[in-house]
């Protein structure tokens, strides 16, 4: 088992990764506040993981609380549901939440823990590749609005995070890439060697090979906890994590919530944050190749979806938490290994690559 | 007017206290994060004051949320409401709300800052005298579950709280008497000073005399103000701002939200907690007979609704957040002036209290 911790002066915590941490019930109970703990799932990953867990947990006041599986249901109405199953089984404030899952049940579990009765304790045990190298470090909490992606929300940290890689034995192929979207962008915002790194391995992450895997896991959340260490509240640095993100956001909401993956959105939005710095003449035309090749062969789409106009595009981007006060700051690519926040850029050429008119 | 600042470190904000602070554009936009600002109010207090506040925010990009006036609205889905209000209008992160209305406007406007894309600033504007010693500090926000009140909610401070006292000319009798029962719990908890002014200045504050007031409100915050500074998290002392909370909020429960009010509620708590208290044997009963004849004075309630039985109320009292792993911890007086945090008490006292076969 590795450890790493993310350094938050009083509210530092430890990332755990490791075969078969699951079955751990010494890391997963050093963790808990008080003695009872609710651990809350999804209907596809309790099936497979929340006996384990349980059984884990030992001898203590212990309940779980199911949700249903998928983005769709990363509401204000879900997290709701969650706030009426604790009261009603009388949990109180000195109770630990565990979120036992992907993204979704950690952004919902951790922003329950967040407001209920102001604040309680909560643990992540993240089961797919996505929320093990994102969601689960950085402590942003929160749920969608139909009006935009992750619009509400809290900063929240949680106690412990307890990564097992056997959990990816079971995850589909399609999330496993998603994952690897987010993986493949640490090495393009500040890490060039592992970016070189993935182009020679991505055959054995995609086989799963567990040493690739792990050591993929590691370096993404290093890189991630580094960022997020200098910059808890993302005035500044943090701002680089959302490489991808505010095209990706777009996607996502353009199309509805649930048709593209998060991590297929962000993969399409790097490509297209790094075709706009082509444009703007900051990257070479080799990088951006070289990072398309190797999302897609992880599997990942790399041009947005037809349906979305430029003018489409331009309305959904403006509305994304990243727009200050009208102008719409983006991530953009110097180098490969080297990103920049800016809002100090052409809007004709952001238009012009909307479009799709810089690659035929 | 009159200045005192809430000690918080970095998040340190300042409440101004005078007359017609409502007109002055200074203070309300010094503390303004970005150029945009939402105010939120409610159908009655909007008529009232929201025009002149609006005026005094000058040229700047604003809008008002008005919502529906009571209690009963204090849930998540009126918070929606709010968050779906700030969307549509494009709001942004750097965007300030302002809270002008009771406590009830101030916990959801409150709440819906804190989560609001994670996080954004709020001042207060406190029109009740309720609201404006007690819910406009100590950064307090949330709403009501309708299987506990306040269970959902934010430590979220305010840049700043502007205290009006001209609004509480227009504050229908019952809401000042409703204040004036927070007003008196100050006293109680640590200000003995302060309770022997009050029961010689009780006709003024009911006659709404200026001065009487602003020194009321004054020195409400500034004992708020000192405990919260001291305690921020609630882990400890500020506990003692719970005085009569306990069994307040099984009777707002259990007669259903509305029908009392928070400070009726918590005056007839207090006086329960003093009857334990003397039962107990720590309060003299003359004491007693002081706490309860102020509070009647003031025109609050201080016999528990008949309805409630012993049973009920224990229930309700329990899932309380103020139960700690299943004992119950309450706030109770060894002196006027003098309040502790105990579960060092016998149960069957509590019972026979709650039975009312002390005053027999």
């Amino acid at each position: 088992m590795e450890t790493l911790t993310v350094e938050l002066g009083e509210r530092s915590y430890p990332i755990y990764i490791g075969q078969g941490l699951l079955d751990n019930g010494d890391l997963l109970t050093r963790h808990l506040g008080g003695t009872s703990v609710v651990v809350v799932t999804n209907e596809t990953v309790g099936p497979l993981y929340l006996e384990r867990v349980m059984a884990a947990l030992g001898d203590r006041r212990k309940s779980a609380v199911t949700l249903p599986d998928g983005e769709a249901y990363k509401t204000l109405a879900t997290v709701n549901d969650v706030f009426t199953a604790l009261l009603e089984r009388q949990v109180d404030r000195r109770a630990t939440l565990i979120a036992l899952g992907g993204g979704v049940v950690g952004d919902i579990t951790g922003f329950a823990a967040a407001c209920y009765q102001r604040g309680i304790a909560f643990i992540q045990v993240p089961t797919t590749l996505l929320a093990q190298v994102d969601s689960s470090v950085g402590g942003k909490t929160g749920v969608n609005h139909p009006l935009g992606k992750n619009m509400i929300g809290a900063f929240h940290q949680p106690r412990a995070v307890v990564i097992d890689t056997d959990t990816l034995l079971t995850l589909p192929e399609r999330e496993l890439a998603a994952g690897l979207a987010e993986v493949v962008k640490y090495g393009l915002i500040g890490d060039a060697p592992f970016f070189a790194w993935l182009e020679a391995h991505m055959p054995d992450l995609l086989k799963r090979e567990p040493g690739a895997l792990a050591h993929a896991i590691r370096r993404s959340c290093e890189n991630k906890a580094a960022v997020v260490a200098a910059d808890e509240r993302e005035s500044g640095q943090r701002a680089l994590l959302n490489l991808g993100h505010t095209f990706g956001h777009a996607i996502e909401t353009g199309v509805g919530y649930g048709d593209w993956l998060h991590g297929e959105a962000v993969a399409c939005g790097m490509v297209m944050a790094a075709r706009l710095s082509q444009q703007l003449g900051w990257l070479e035309a080799d990088a951006v190749g070289r990072i398309r090749a190797l999302l897609q062969q992880a599997g990942l789409p790399t041009e947005p979806p037809s349906e979305l106009s430029p003018e489409r595009f331009l309305e959904l981007m403006a509305v994304d938490k990243k727009a200050i006060e009208g102008r719409l700051r983006l991530v953009l690519l110097n180098a490969i290994g080297e990103a920049v926040v800016t809002a100090d850029f052409d809007p004709a050429v952001l238009r012009h690559v909307l479009a799709g008119e810089d690659t035929g």
